[in-house]
């Protein structure tokens, strides 16, 4: 059974066929969580999941399982990712994690493999969060923090809720999950969506960890004046805080070290016009450590500047926490076991972190989970050009074949 | 004739009655240039122009002008400013220098005094350039730098023509200027718009020049990146440098002293997400000084930076200059004339430098100009919050009414 291979060609033919569906120019990928786009996606991996001889089951997010039966009636090892993607986004993230399930699959089903425990293959819905927040909306409503009422009634981005737009693309299934549906264990295979790998010429990473997450929005509220007639240091100027603090999170990441990142990705000033001193600054704050009280330093020290900056500007300032994860630690023996199933092919798993957030790490609260990654060209990710090497994939997809059945058999 | 005195009622009923039309929320105007409230308010001054029995004629480009005729068939001396506003205008920038300038008018038409040279009052077209760039576009075509042509084929914001919007109102009209309209001296009395005369407890300012300006627009091209998997030492982050730009010219104006504002008024991230390192970021950079050899230095002193910053964080940079403006300095006899005219009020005008741009500084390029200041309540302008005391519009209005009687004779 260990003389198993997945089929490289046939995992980038699969890869190939899905980026075709919500194809933007550069190579990338727009299939927006429930949106037409998803729809057909969705419709696509369903037909292979169906050819391929699984049971397919839906839940009331449209989470979608197909179910492979192992000789014994237990909960299954499960793997698989996400199909969404950010509006710009790249032919791997998520996908992969899912068509490497199905290569396993039919890798097992052409070797009439059957697997002590039963073998399922997963996509969960909205992953990204790009239209719908949060983000990993189908495997938080899967292990049961999320209700599905919470969920369905979000309002996105365009204004429509998550509601009208599954009902739409008809991915409302009644099958029973929110915590209630058993899995014995859960690996995903992804890109790495950062440069280490690449930049260390490494194939496989052995997650250990997810980063914790700390989004938080800051407005600022200054005074609208004549950028001309107003001396320097009579300013409120609300764009200047924004800059600041801009500023401050690089200086405050570098500080701190190799585990702490920071980034101010999101800036609105108003009136944003290049003669008008800003009234109003609106900036959000990304922290991210996988030491939580480093990462509970790292807000108290943003706080803290931040207070302090609206007292010398002469500003007033709200705030409101976007999002909050605590690191995710994953089961240490799943860990080891991608370390030892990558030595079976002569190599070296780098144990790593994932500054990512994934399905993973909410499938943790409920059962043993790890997670197996591989090298993103230059770190590129969410972008057209998202690049992995056929090798690295393969070489993915064949640790994630083995993982899980070793997995089967425990 | 020096004992004639404005009636400061009758200045705040007019105003007060200008200020409705375009009326906005918090006692503000929007009035944009050609917009159906300029219409509106055009028609109205031109009314009141009509009631005062002076001679209105408009030009090409929408400036309107009233003559009173002098004993003497020469060149007019000349006030007015703009009735345009920006989309979230006050009621007295640019209104008050016309209304005023009607006031004189209505005042010496009470007491039947005839000057030596004729009277004008005009009210110059799209001064703002809150909706077609250049500013200051009607005196510039006034004066002739601009050439009416050009002006008409202006493309705004709304993607609509000068000549489409000014065919619209019907404020096109036949009068000859474009350089070919003799004036003997212009004054404008305009609010100041900055806090000095305010936070000083002073009446009335003598503008001996107007800060030259330099705009500029910088784009800094990264890489878009995932914000947890990208170590802080491989981003190319737009963002960030379009964030220490905006520290950079606060610097650089605090290190040049008095006569240097600089302000980073609008900017733009792409993809402007929470989670996503920018590779996009628009900002804009404005600068101004009263010398033009220190605004040279201080537009050096930011490529310098720039260049650097894009050196030190691996980003590509475009730029593209918005405008740019001479130091502009006023007839030395006109601001001594201001000053001795407030004198003979028992007030002591504060000689000052105008941070905003004016039509009187057009002016100035083809006859000795200058300019009055009255206070604006904590240096707010260009807001609904604007506001001048009375008795300071009463001050401005007597002044500028004695100016020009002194320059009628001359």
């Amino acid at each position: 059974m260990t003389a198993l291979s997945i089929d490289g060609q046939r995992l980038l033919r699969r890869l190939d066929e899905l980026a075709h569906i919500g194809a933007i120019p550069g190579g990338g990928v727009c299939r927006l969580a429930f949106s037409d786009e998803d729809k057909a996606g969705r419709d696509h991996v369903v037909r292979w999941m169906k050819d391929l001889k699984l049971d397919v089951r839906i839940d009331a997010i449209g989470n979608v399982i197909g179910l492979r039966k192992g000789k014994t009636n237990t909960p299954p090892v499960m793997t698989g990712s996400h199909i969404d993607t950010v509006r710009t986004g790249g032919r791997y993230d998520g996908n992969l994690g899912v068509l490497a399930g199905l290569e396993v699959i039919e890798t097992l089903n052409h070797a009439e493999v059957v697997t002590q425990r039963p073998l399922a293959v997963a996509f969960f819905s909205n992953e990204e969060g790009a239209r719908f927040a949060p983000d990993m909306m189908g495997s938080l409503v899967f292990q049961g923090d999320l209700s599905t009422e919470d969920a369905l009634n979000t309002v996105g981005i365009d204004g429509s809720s998550v509601r009208d737009n599954i009902t739409r693309i008809g991915y409302q299934g009644s099958l029973v999950t929110s915590g209630n549906y058993p899995v014995h264990a859960f690996v995903e295979l992804h890109i790495e969506q950062g440069p280490i790998l690449d930049k260390e010429h490494i194939t496989l990473g052995a997650v250990q960890s997810v980063q914790g997450i700390s989004w938080t929005e800051f407005c600022f509220h200054g005074v609208s004046n004549h950028a001309g007639t107003t001396p320097m240091s009579m300013r409120h100027d609300a764009g200047y805080a924004a800059s600041a603090l801009s500023q401050f999170v690089r200086a405050l990441a570098l500080d701190m070290g190799n585990n702490q990142v920071a980034t101010v990705g999101s800036m609105e000033l108003r009136p944003n016009l290049c003669n008008v001193v800003a009234n109003y600054a609106r900036v959000t704050v990304d922290l991210r450590n996988t030491d939580d009280d480093l990462l509970k330093q790292a807000e108290m020290r943003v706080s803290a500047f931040v207070e302090e900056l609206c007292r010398q500007e002469g500003l007033r300032m709200d705030r409101r926490s976007l999002a909050r994860f605590s690191p995710v630690h994953f089961d240490p023996t799943i860990v080891a076991l991608v370390e030892e199933t990558a030595a079976e092919f002569g190599m070296k798993a780098h144990r790593m972190v994932s500054g990512a957030g994934h399905d993973a790490q909410i499938l943790a609260r409920m059962c043993p989970s790890g997670m197996i990654f591989v090298p993103s060209k230059a770190g590129i990710s969410h972008n057209v050009k998202e690049f992995t090497e056929p090798s690295d994939l393969e070489a993915g997809a064949n640790t994630l074949l083995r993982v899980l059945l070793k997995l089967t058999e425990s």
